[in-house]
């Protein structure tokens, strides 16, 4: 595989790098017709390629391989989550899960959301390039902002959990999740969700937890809880 | 506790807030003579205290109550890490790393460091502020850059662990380590560190580990490493 890994949703249809792919191909790596690539779909496929139309915008490929990434998990981990404030925190969650390795996000509107409006391409853009800097070729799926009451009503397979700071009873996340099962993981905004939403996830099947014992700001206690369940995984 | 932390390391001896700690009280938060605040020494302290000069340079308080906080981690974590050449990714690996709870960091001197200088005084300003924002009352110690060569001989009462890339053999973090271990752990630069550092590490009595089956850039895998033995013990 070569250093720098493309991304390219749907090479297997079109061989042609999408317009960001393209201009750092050319301009930034400066790469000419001949030259070999390795690109991913982000759906676990790696195909090593040849440039064959080195143009600004639309680079030509051609496939010489494909090869698929054994997925190493045995575990979907999805993390539903009050976007903060500061956009760069968020980005940085996104960032460091990806990778870790992470499957689903859902950016969730609660009572005490501090932000309303979320532009979910950014992060999209930051999820793709931290999987091609980890050189995975998984790339999660982000939702687009949710209604907390309408998420928490949707199927999951596997446990579901909700983590707050109310002086409610809830157990340890590593004391109760059990290696392999699929997780799902609620965090809630600064002001933390409101008892009537904890409520209304208890109602829903999901479970009450506490992720460690200091006070985490909202995208640490994203990121704890993700790499929580995965060093249980690991053990 | 007052909402806002305040931090002072000498006001067991000397009831003056710091420059800047003077400065935030004063011109941010605009409190009066009277006013209650919440001050922590750093050495697992609170003082209730009550502000008696508010000056916007050297706050006087004058103390009314002191409270040990009990250090629920009954194990040392302390961290030997490469500083990533941006500077903010190293600020937020200490950000994290204190609010999840850490109790030492000692940046090092690589073979393959692209960092060759730290100012070390910005990142004890993000780890007060982080202890101030989590609520704590141990403010971690942060040595100064210092040479791998230097740092490997020195003394540790607990285990030793150097997490590196090679294909040598290795174990993984989260199966070796055991629940109330101090833990002493290495994280290289971007080009990892150099076999003769694994070697010279080994020869040490440093463990070599992997931390994950995901390629971590240098502040993931220091994040990673200080996480996975929180979650061990927490479980």
């Amino acid at each position: 595989m070569s250093d720098t890994l493309f991304f390219c949703p749907d090479i297997a249809t079109l061989p042609q790098l999408p317009l960001q792919e393209s201009q750092h191909c050319v301009k930034v790596l400066r790469m000419r017709e001949g030259d070999p690539m390795t690109v991913t779909d982000g759906h676990g496929f790696f195909y090593e390629c040849v440039l064959t139309e080195a143009h600004p915008k639309h680079c030509i490929v051609r496939i010489e391989h494909r090869t698929e990434m054994v997925k190493k998990r045995d575990f979907v981990l999805h993390i539903g989550f009050a976007p903060t404030k500061q956009m760069e925190r968020n980005e940085w969650f996104v960032e460091k899960s990806v990778e870790i390795g992470i499957d689903w996000f859902t950016p969730l509107l609660s009572s005490y959301s501090e932000r309303k409006e979320l532009k979910k391409e950014r992060l999209e853009k930051i999820a793709i390039s931290a999987m091609k800097q980890s050189q995975q070729a998984f790339l999660p799926v982000i939702d687009k902002l949710t209604r907390f009451s309408d998420f928490v009503v949707r199927p999951f397979e596997g446990r579901k959990f909700i983590a707050h700071c109310h002086d409610l009873p809830k157990k340890r996340l590593a004391q109760t999740y059990r290696k392999k099962e699929n997780a799902l993981i609620l965090i809630g905004p600064e002001g933390d969700f409101s008892e009537e939403e904890v409520g209304m996830a208890v109602a829903n099947g999901f479970e009450p937890v506490s992720l460690g014992e200091t006070r985490l700001r909202t995208e640490t206690a994203c990121l704890v809880a993700a790499h929580t369940i995965h060093v249980l995984n690991n053990q």
